[in-house]
């Protein structure tokens, strides 16, 4: 298997999904070692920083890549699957920001208020035990949450010569933010341009679902990713599969089309897998489907529907490749 | 421990919050054996109904009670712990409804399609396997379901004078149809009227979150539940406590409301649980949350936040009532 | 022409649709003059005032009614045709209520932010200019504006024993603030309950399209309408008509759904005019529709749908009783 | 007064806001006569015409630009007057697209429904009486309506190197489809890059308001703008100008966010043109605002603020410039 290592330097880091050139050429079923600095740029690194100061809006998110793969064309399927994921820093960041957040006046609900207090929170990791210490800013009240860590955004190039802020979640994947995207995760994406240019950044410590405040425990990460090609077979929207489920994003406004969007996907998908009519699978769904939302707070809200594997017959999906995935990832750690 | 057992006669269901005369007064502290209707009102027996010919609009999910709570007063909150629930029939159903359901045009996504197929699956018991049974109306596929039962219904009478259709969540609790609502579950909710006035249905063998084409695996239930009062304390929308869950339901439209309302009155909680300023239970409530949807097929749609207890140290609410309603139910079983 | 004056003594107000003993029955054809209280159920009568002090939830929205329309049954449509509107006082009022309006944080959009600041503006008439005075609270800047009187409540009982909060606008009608519920106005509900049960309120000196803090212009008022039953032909959704236009409102969440609610419905009004296919009204109505909103801060939003009769062929709704009212309304006058 | 003609090539259209070269660069203060093709890229001429089957994805509503204009920079304000939209064929169209418009369901609002009918309908023009005829696919009904030429699509490059589909309404103005980007208008746009480079198209003979189906009476045409610079005052949205209104256009979704963001900057402008607080402006506009929808189809709703320049004191914005704009469209009608 190729391995390759790419830790970019900070002005290699791009803003967008489109509208970029390849960090570098890969092969489908290279593995890859990346380095991604956190969604704040590295300019929070104190409780004393201010967000609103500190923060320049036109470089956050900073992904790494995008990458090229060689061979990928529209309607192919890219399939990404995390190995590792390890944090990069011995501590994370969350900031409240003005206007931005799930439980805040934003730029799209737009409201006479004045922005809620900004501020930071440092997570000081625990190796050790595995845990991010979160503590109040007001009072003494401490706890130690354990190390989750996820990558909160992985997108492809999108379709149609559109140019997306790396802030975004959309059909091409994205800034997804769901917990879901962590290690022994496949995450399948329909290839839009040649060589489907996709990137990975965001990475999070943990984070909860919704990501209510909009920045979870922020954090440079080290990812270990295989990424492999399967001819045709583009999914409408994100895919992901790990050993115990079958999941499914989707990105929109408001959240209800969110959810229309993954549950409508989910039913193609139980269609695809065990050849049901689309009404029973509308059925069977209803009864088995779990909802845990991603975020509620980015551009595009992304919810996902996502089935217990256990419940259901044993089927294997774009030809068996997870489970592939996982062997060849052995050799990885 | 006072026991009342009650099955209701057929013309002794009510059909809406509030608007009821009580089927029964109970004190504080009584445990109930409840018989609960299906949510059709059995009218669907048999995959040859036709949901649209069978089903009476006027007699859809048939609440059992009201039940005047004695000394229950405006402010107060009714504390609702599920001892037991047991399938009263040996089968239930689901149907596709014309023009109800997630992913279908509704009287309020109102669209120009025709409605989607109707049909009925029947989902008969297996005791022993404590499962029930999906078969597909087109082809042969079946699957085999665990039993979850729940139930979809739990409310209060509305304030304000106001009479809510059974088929309606909101503040008082209602049609959530959150599959959390289940054995074990203690449910707290704010009294709007004196006595309260609750009553309960909507049983569900098992049942999604989402609930997406809009009906469950319903059945008639046997529940058996335990009623408290808890003086004052009435929290703004319904509260759920299991042993290792913190749980809130916002109810609204469009789905980011009903999020919204579950997350700020989690943090109102977290507040009262911790004594955490407002903005740093916003903090830490982004890392910890899950968010797990309820409905989104209602007249509300439901959101669920929840925290799991074992992330935080140990706290009690209500005085502790879950932890006491759990030993008074050892007594029941 | 019957004709009834009605002056509600201040225990004879009503706060819901539905739930309520008639004030007094009438005939169909029967002209009313009534005096309604304001919105404020005229707790505000100085910039002095604090609204959330002074304000009390329980009596909002006070409605004259409800009326008892002899050989109403459910499935006829009543007329209600509005033949002057004259308000009561001297003065109206307006006010910035904690939590209420459409650009701020409210009970349903759920957010952290303190309420904005609370204020009462007080509009004297200029009776011979008949405009109402604007004037700032900070500052001095003063604009007459012209006063437009318009009801913004007309409802009747819901269906399903359903009781509402009369801030509800709904299918029945209600709390829809539209600046078309004005002089020369016939509006067509669908009877629910046998009566009808009809009442309005809420008189609006002025109002733009939105009423976008929550409160309009509010007075007391005297409206004269003519009350009149079609047998039959029950409209899903209010539907209005006054000699220049056709319309339809829609009230639901999230606005696009009330958006939906009045194209569809107006679709199908076109294809009862002009027999017109469903598709051929789908594709009229996009070119020649208008839309003015109608409320964004009520319990659901109401949008309107609306037609120049003029661009189309003469054509009579509902046996062109509106045009019959006009004419019985000149002998009011 | 530069007055530049320009009729693309069919190669020279573009398809994106951002992402394109310049097609001329023009000096602030120049008049354009431009041609523009219709929203289906000529692809439908006839009722025989199968929109799945004609259209192509890719080059949809091309756009006639971008133009660099010398000197505008981030920041800026570019203003575009519109001096004449005269039809550039003798007849329009419109068309039903499988999964595209209002009511329907879409890509977004994602159901489980086969796609409604698609249809072309043909509209000739009657230049004498300038109507444009509206005939029916099924059943012979015809009426002829007036004409209103319009554009549905002026836009600007985005900000943060973003780049749209030209379907996209958003802060940089785009396909907004607002009956009110007529003659006699004066838009005003933030400038986010160099040059402003900014594009018109989607000419519109006619259309109601929310366009409901997805297209109006498209088609080809010639138009004659002014294009200013105003250094500085940028709007955070597109603000519109004509001789009787102050306007403003949100684009989000849910369509209540849209709203928001529209009377928000609409506070905003009038706290600049009266010096009013926050909340006095908010209650005036509450009392005078006209809120009539734009389009309820795109990628964004969009939903404009108005006010009628007649309720208030006389005010100019931007320095008067369109006044004066208008002054200068004189010498070329």
């Amino acid at each position: 298997m190729d391995v390759v290592d790419f830790v970019p330097e900070h002005n290699q880091f791009v803003y967008t999904f489109g509208g970029c050139r390849p960090a570098a050429t890969i092969k489908p079923g290279t593995a890859l070692r990346l380095w991604t600095e956190d969604a704040f740029n590295n300019a929070i690194t104190s409780v004393a920083d201010v967000p609103s100061t500190v923060l320049d809006s036109r470089y956050l998110n900073p992904q790494t890549g995008p990458f090229y793969v060689e061979g990928a064309e529209p309607g192919d399927t890219l399939a990404i699957h995390i190995v590792d994921l390890t944090p990069a820093r011995g501590w994370g960041a969350s900031a409240m920001i003005p206007f931005f957040g799930g439980l805040t006046a934003t730029d799209r609900t737009s409201l006479l208020h004045d922005h809620l207090p900004e501020g930071v929170w440092i997570y000081e990791i625990d190796s050790a035990a595995q845990t991010v210490g979160f503590q109040t800013r007001k009072g003494d009240f401490e706890v130690a949450l354990p190390i989750e860590p996820m990558l909160g955004t992985v997108g492809l190039a999108p379709a149609g010569s559109e140019v997306f802020s790396s802030l975004t979640p959309e059909r091409f994947g994205g800034n997804m933010d769901t917990p879901e995207m962590r290690v022994g995760t496949t995450a399948y994406f329909g290839v839009n341009v040649e060589g489907a240019m996709f990137s990975i950044g965001d990475g999070h410590y943990r984070q909860g679902e919704g990501e209510a405040c909009g920045t979870a425990v922020e954090g440079a990460m080290n990812s270990t990713i295989i990424v492999d090609l399967i001819k045709g077979g583009a999914p409408d929207w994100p895919r992901l599969e790990d050993d115990a489920h079958w999941m499914v994003v989707g990105s929109s406004r408001p959240m209800e089309d969110s959810w229309r969007i993954s549950q409508v996907q989910m039913i193609q998908w139980l269609g695809e897998l065990y050849g049901l009519d689309r009404m029973d699978a509308y059925q069977l769904l209803t009864q088995i489907s779990l909802v845990p939302v991603a975020n509620v707070v980015d551009t595009n809200y992304s919810v996902m529907t996502k089935i217990a594997k256990s419940l259901l017959p044993e089927r294997s999906a774009f030809n068996g490749i997870h489970a592939d995935l996982r062997d060849r990832a052995r050799s990885l750690v």
